[in-house]
């Protein structure tokens, strides 16, 4: 199978979606064929699978700061994203009408923003700054009596800023009547510390196979006391939140990613950022012409690099470093088939134009130094030859 | 490991969840650590994923006569009912408020129906007989001009009728105004044959884990043409009607049980009928004071064994079989820990004190003859036992 070799080269879309551990994979074996009761079930082989999505429940939970039944087994982040946001929605109709997210969020978020609109929603989205960083002065201003919940993500899943959650969670604790606080954390567990209680979250959102789990998974934690209201209906094994036999593999294999992230944390995150700072610096000293973007250093996640590269096509650089075996991202995966400039790299204030030539690198702490010398010794060469076909090249040159 | 080896005696509920096939688990296993791509990204690796994707929605559309872009992934079978069930429901709200449904459904269906009632639409619960079949002139006469749709499973999951869904999609073709038809295929895939055009039916539900695929995997069918709303909101990679990455695996795992299932379709269900029917003539021949819920021979689905044993609990039977590792139902799934009688017993007109000594068995194409027989062995024992210390018997007797 000589592509996949080739493709494995050097996987760098981590961003997107990520390779399932093999120890991950090894934890979730038995409960498809050995252990594979119903959770829900009484007799010692539905008591496996429920212990097992007990325990589950415990790991991350505890990675997080928070209590085993907070923690809600979802289908994804993007269906954690919307039990949260809705559920909140439609549990505190009765409080106000008014929701505040941010112009950069993921493409679930903005989505689900956009069909509350439709309902009667109110819903306004904060800017940013050029490197992504949300505007705390609009968010204390744009708060009003109405306003049941703040969205904002914890990493920017394209350019990696690292949002001030905690300062966020702080203004919202200081207003006289509750908004529920949510944090998408999809992008940033396991890279960086991740604590409900710092950030006075009320609900965050978990996505295993950004994680190195198993597609298909995710979590979404509730502080106990939250008012919120089911958005998805069925039959109800665990919770009315989240209708529906569990996925007892899924459960189990997130928790497992978690747990060999976290055994390790600080030595992976230096891992990555070594990698990333590794691929920064060498894209910058190799190649003209280009804009880093997000922030530089600690505001940024480890595993994040994003960079726009003038006069050509981010789908064209990426076609190319594909045929080399590199695997990157040329925006955030919703808007990556309909050829729009990112919406993340448009709120930033980059130019349409060169919002087009961005890619993003995604490092995980499986990837190499080697890896990332390989792509800096590609690259190079792939942004040399389309320049020399770009007609926008030549306009400008 | 002693104990599960005990379980694996004879695992005899397959109608609530089943065993992953090995061969599933071998198709599933290179798309968590190799084929790992996001199907919605364009290079290669990605290509990888999507084909796997759309093959596999290929295999499963052909099981049903169906056409590949009409089946939908889901996270499982609540899920494809709550798609189908409030997607039309709000996609068709201008034509009329209307829901018909029967008694016997699966819980996720009445639940779901229950929150539509909520938020203003008529939902009538039809009548079954004895047997559990759906009263036919009584769904004539409930069809009204604001009747929308028609949400009726194949066969159900207790006592496994097989419902005339043909002669109820004919009746819905003949009404003047489109009524959209719903049928729940959990329990009958892979058992009965399904044909969505016999049927004509609009939407059909199918669960992964009802067939020896993983758990965390279903399919919606959604004929093309239909008129539906998303229920549920998020970022859109495959379709619009389910948000967020795709499982992967799951999808993949779900066709794979599928293919192994209908290329043997005729010995598979020939052997779960003569266990169905060992099982059935054993019981009756060997325990007193029972009674068989549901109906005998074609009309019942091959892998359904469902009694009531007067006088004792279905609970301390369900206890009892499980020390001498044999796995079994109390009832449905949900309502197994309220210790409720089942709706679905209660509809047929059992009385409540019988129906809370129910069993329900369930044989799949992995059980064997010796397996029938060691139960045939051991439940007696245990039925005369728990009726000797059981206060119903002696008040009985």
């Amino acid at each position: 199978m000589k592509s996949k070799e080739k493709a494995g080269e050097a996987y760098l879309d981590n961003c997107r979606t990520t390779m399932v551990a093999r120890e991950v994979v090894g934890t979730m074996l038995p409960f498809f064929t050995e252990k594979f009761g119903h959770p829900y079930s009484i007799y010692r082989l539905g008591q496996e699978a429920n212990e097992a999505v007990a325990s589950s429940r415990e790991v991350i939970a505890k990675t997080i700061g928070a209590q085993r039944e907070e923690i809600l087994p979802t289908s994804g982040g993007t269906e954690a994203n919307d039990i949260a946001i809705r559920g909140i929605a439609y549990g505190n109709r009765d409080r106000g009408n008014h929701i505040v997210t941010t112009k950069i969020e993921h493409p679930s978020t903005l989505r689900i923003c956009e069909e509350l609109s439709k309902e009667g929603f109110k819903v306004d989205y904060l800017d940013v700054d050029r490197e992504g960083f949300v505007n705390l002065d609009q968010l204390k201003k744009t708060l009003s009596e109405k306003t049941i919940l703040v969205s904002v993500m914890h990493v920017n899943n394209e350019i990696g800023t690292i949002e001030p959650v905690e300062e966020i969670g702080k203004i919202l604790a200081e207003q006289k009547h509750k908004i529920y606080f949510h944090v998408n954390a999809a992008a940033s567990y396991t890279k960086v510390p991740v604590n409900v209680d710092r950030m006075r979250a009320d609900l965050l959102s978990l996505s295993a196979h950004k994680i190195h789990g198993p597609k298909g998974a995710g979590s979404l934690y509730v502080r106990r006391g939250t008012r919120i209201k089911p958005v998805i209906y069925g039959y109800i094994s665990l919770s009315s939140l989240r209708p529906g036999t569990e996925n007892v593999p899924g459960i189990v294999g997130i928790a497992k990613a978690a747990e060999i992230a976290f055994a390790k944390f600080d030595a992976y995150v230096r891992h990555m950022t070594k990698l990333r700072d590794r691929l920064i610096k060498g894209i910058e000293s190799k190649v003209p012409d280009i804009i880093l973007n997000g922030p530089r250093g600690g505001k940024r996640s480890p595993d994040n690099v994003n960079f726009s590269f003038k006069y050509i096509e981010g789908e064209s650089i990426m076609l190319h470093l594909d045929l080399l075996g590199i695997s990157v991202s040329t925006a955030s995966a919703c808007t990556s088939r309909k050829l729009e400039p990112s919406h993340v790299l448009t709120a930033c204030g980059v130019p349409i134009e060169v919002a087009h030539g961005s890619i993003r690198f995604g490092v995980s702490r499986y990837n190499t130094e080697n890896e990332i010398d390989y792509v800096l010794e590609s690259l190079p060469g792939v942004i040399e030859k389309l320049r020399k076909i770009s007609p926008l090249m030549h306009g400008n040159s």
